[in-house]
């Protein structure tokens, strides 16, 4: 049985409807997975129109029973209404355009909860669109975990070229990072890239940690958390059985993981991994909403509004999030 | 007049001193420097064999007068009785070796002093080594601040590929980063840094000021110093005539650099610049000893004890290290 992705356009004013257009104007797409397209029918022809290609679409209603379309050349297609074609502004973010977004959104995720999806794919969301639509939380993980009453711990993870990343603590100040910084956060972050490592085929993963403080603390002159707090939480996890190691000064880690010396680093803070990530051109990567029980995940970029509606958005990091959905709904469990 | 540079081989169990024998055995240097070695002969001469070259030396006596060789074809020769050969050992960081690299250094750093030579070039040090031999400081900079008794503030500044960085706090825990980052740490690292791209013949340099918390604080949502004292610190700079801007996000900071937008990075904290800098390659690069009245450089890079003895060190930091002295003391001033 193909994987049964939900695939919705994102903001209207960005690149996500182009880059649907172009996902599935993609040969051999209908092949890998069941694609269940949610969206309005104006800002999917928009997007079509940006790409200069044609979708074909096939209404269906997911709700009504079985919505997988057999040997069909056009993909199943459960519109929506959510903003008024003359709402949509181009490379601006609207409190319409954000109010797209979490309505499809909803639908998607619904749709995934109830088992009519595997999981969920989303061209890219402009935060402060979302934010003026009443987002309500920092970032989209955050309102989707309360939307589905998830309460087991959730994270941002992000991959790029084979490397993961994941983080101990995210959105805080630098001065609070390292009181956050235990036992119970560090083997959560651990754990929960351990899970996704092996829900998205990654048979043996290696998994690195890093340091807090430079040159990991050098054995305690530069502060003590690597002595006193991340190597204990490493060895229980390794007595755990967990393939982690660490903590390595957060300066070489990243070369290990170029090196291809290991699958994965969790970072004790925002810009540790980020600062890397960046650099090594994860605007081509995917950001896997963590914590979330089934798939999802969206390219790393942004909604690029200094190219929107040109027809110049790169597909690379929207078909790489496609692909990682599907590989990790026949991994997950 | 050329400028005069004193060249000393580091620490003999590593790579130094190849990279000295292969930086004199380069065509044309002589045409570009009047260079000082100083070191002990055997060791000089194990370099030579390392590297498969032969250097030509003439002694002379620096402290009776002049001692540039005028169209000579050799390089004038201080040598000194630091290390017995039988205590050089191959890839090891010795107590010996770190005595070693002390009395060459002190001699080369009093013949600057005194103006006899104008900068310092230096193969790469052991930490380890040195701190056996009574190194008394966390690195060598603060070891040469004592031993010139500066005053004035000092810091290591890195340059790799046009792109140059400096940090406001350098080797202390990270929890105690926040607290250190005020006006005059950031005014002091900017000076330096304005400096010394100046003192390298950059004559509009652009500097940018990298923020402390992620997404430089979003507005003030993950910390207020980028409200409260970096951006006020920056203005102050801006309107005292400093070529400075910021604060940037500092996983988005170095791509300007990258881009060549900016000529140097003022990072907040070591591993904030050092993630950034090891995976552009930094290994390649130099580092000035900012804040010392003469210039000294070195390359980046370790003394490399997996692969010192083998004749497989790349001199091209050490060239890099070698050039941006010589540029530095024609601008100096």
């Amino acid at each position: 049985m193909k994987p049964r992705i939900a695939l919705i356009p994102g903001d209207p004013s960005g690149i996500g409807p182009e880059l649907v257009a172009k996902l599935l104007a993609e040969p051999g797409l209908s092949n890998e997975a069941d694609v269940l397209v949610i969206g309005d029918s104006h800002v999917l022809e928009m997007g079509q129109h940006q790409a200069g290609v044609k979708n074909g679409f096939q209404q269906v209603d997911p709700l009504g029973g079985e919505w997988v379309l057999e040997n069909s050349e056009s993909f199943a297609f459960h519109p929506t209404q959510t903003i008024p074609s003359s709402d949509v502004k181009i490379a601006e973010a609207t409190q319409s355009s954000g109010a797209s977004v979490l309505s499809t959104l909803d639908i998607a995720l619904d749709f995934a909860s109830d088992g009519i999806v595997d999981a969920v794919v989303f061209a890219p969301f402009n935060k402060q669109a979302m934010h003026s639509a009443g987002l309500g939380h920092d970032d989209e993980l955050h309102y989707m975990a309360t939307r589905l009453k998830v309460e087991n711990y959730i994270s941002e993870l992000n991959t790029f070229d084979g490397m993961w990343t994941s983080r101990v603590t995210s959105h805080i100040a630098l001065k609070e990072v390292a009181e956050r910084v235990n036992a119970t956060s560090i083997e959560e972050a651990v754990r929960l890239i351990h899970q996704i490592l092996c829900n998205s085929g990654i048979s043996s993963p290696k998994i690195s940690v890093a340091a807090l403080n430079p040159h990991a603390g050098d054995g305690g002159n530069f502060g003590r958390e690597e002595i006193d707090v991340i190597a204990p939480a490493v060895q229980s996890l390794q007595a755990a059985g967990l393939p982690v190691d660490g903590p390595w000064p957060s300066d070489t880690v990243f070369l290990k993981a170029i090196a291809k010396e290991i699958d994965a680093v969790v970072t004790m803070y925002h810009d540790q991994g980020q600062i890397a990530l960046k650099l090594l051109g994860f605007s081509r990567g995917v950001t896997v909403q963590g914590g979330i029980p089934f798939p999802v995940t969206t390219p790393a970029h942004g909604t690029a509004f200094d190219i929107s509606g040109q027809g110049k958005a790169n597909l690379g990091a929207t078909r790489a999030a496609f692909d990682l959905a599907c590989k990790m709904v026949s991994h997950w469990g």
